[in-house]
């Protein structure tokens, strides 16, 4: 298909076309004369990718581009595949964040995780920033935050289609960050029910029902 | 105590404090003369609580006076105190937002949340954008994921402290918070060890393992 047959089956103007192919998103079409190429079905794929990744999950032109680089390139296995899409998706290595507390529970967990996975910085990261803002998480709890999030990674991984390495690493990139607003609105509805049935009526003040619920001290002495 | 021992007792500079006095996030203090007034232990919480609340939570001094507020006229129950950081933390009202997914999913799950719970429209866009960006996800999967997130909302509400309005909205709006990227980070570390050992060294292309790997398409053709 030519260039406008390519925009048109996509939905995306010639201009984001031709801006996709200078930036080395999308592979060259094969030249038919001096001025014009033909472009055929993994192009629209590649484009559908490319829009999902820049809509869908709010990704910059540089991590789309690591994404497609690896679809030039693709890793012998699924798994490096999926390697991918959470290098895309960390964070920045940060300098002087302490890491012991998450290599801490990684061991603990005995997860199969790589000494320089990206998403070990961000959970240093996340217990850290826990840890400054006066939140004290035991031991216990994180391993059953941690089950929480392992049983949302297995549905994660079930559902990941083999087809194409485009499908897997734009379900892998998008499903994961979409699904990050599904499971955090999720864990708050979640609360207000546990919530509803753990306190039932349960008063701040005055009448409590036992001494875990202290009168609140609102004495301006 | 004196302002500058209220200061020095939280480790927040004296304009701070004032600043916090002027937008009404700090109580006054009980006045000694005409241009002076003493504070207690309850303004030293207070000030902690709305330090934790912009550093650890990164709230807007608007979202704080919410808090506040709600601590001036705290609400009778446990469960209605913990609706100010449900309300708190959820975005805005969205018009025109498809509400029937996010509404089927809770009916079937058969959750106590209220018809205008913030979350509710939370859920509603997390969908509706993972709708938008081609991801779709079966009602069993969906099951899963709230079953997950249900397991983080058991300890959360667990976790919570009774003992002072403060310590429980503190813990209810920061400890979700931080917690959100704790749970994030697990996901990606977990889908790791899941995808190792899922796909252990399953190829991408050539000698697939199965019909679920289709050889990849990459004619240029």
């Amino acid at each position: 298909m030519r260039m406008s047959e390519l925009s048109g089956a996509t939905g995306i103007p010639v201009a984001t076309v031709k801006f996709y192919l200078r930036e080395g998103l999308l592979p060259a079409g094969t030249p038919i004369s001096a001025t014009s190429a033909v472009y055929d079905g993994t192009h629209v794929e590649r484009l559908r990718l490319i829009r999902a990744l820049i809509e869908g999950a709010a990704l910059s032109i540089a991590q789309v581009r690591r994404v497609t680089q690896t679809l030039d390139n693709p890793p012998d296995t699924w798994h490096g595949m999926l390697g991918t899409a959470q290098s895309v998706l960390c964070g920045p290595a940060d300098e002087g964040v302490e890491t012991a507390p998450a290599d801490a529970l990684l061991r603990r967990l005995g997860w199969a995780v790589g000494e320089c996975s990206p998403a070990r910085a961000d959970l240093a990261r996340a217990l850290a920033r826990l840890d400054a803002g006066g939140i004290s998480v035991s031991p216990q709890d994180l391993d059953g935050y941690a089950a929480s999030a392992q049983a949302a990674a297995v549905i994660d991984v079930a559902a990941l289609p083999t087809d194409t390495p485009e499908a897997a690493l734009r379900r892998a990139v998008v499903g994961t960050v979409l699904l990050d607003n599904v499971l955090i609105a999720l864990r708050r509805l979640a609360q207000e029910d546990v919530s509803a049935r753990t306190f039932a009526g349960r008063r701040t003040s005055g009448a409590a029902t036992g001494a875990a619920i202290a009168e609140t001290s609102r004495s301006t002495g």
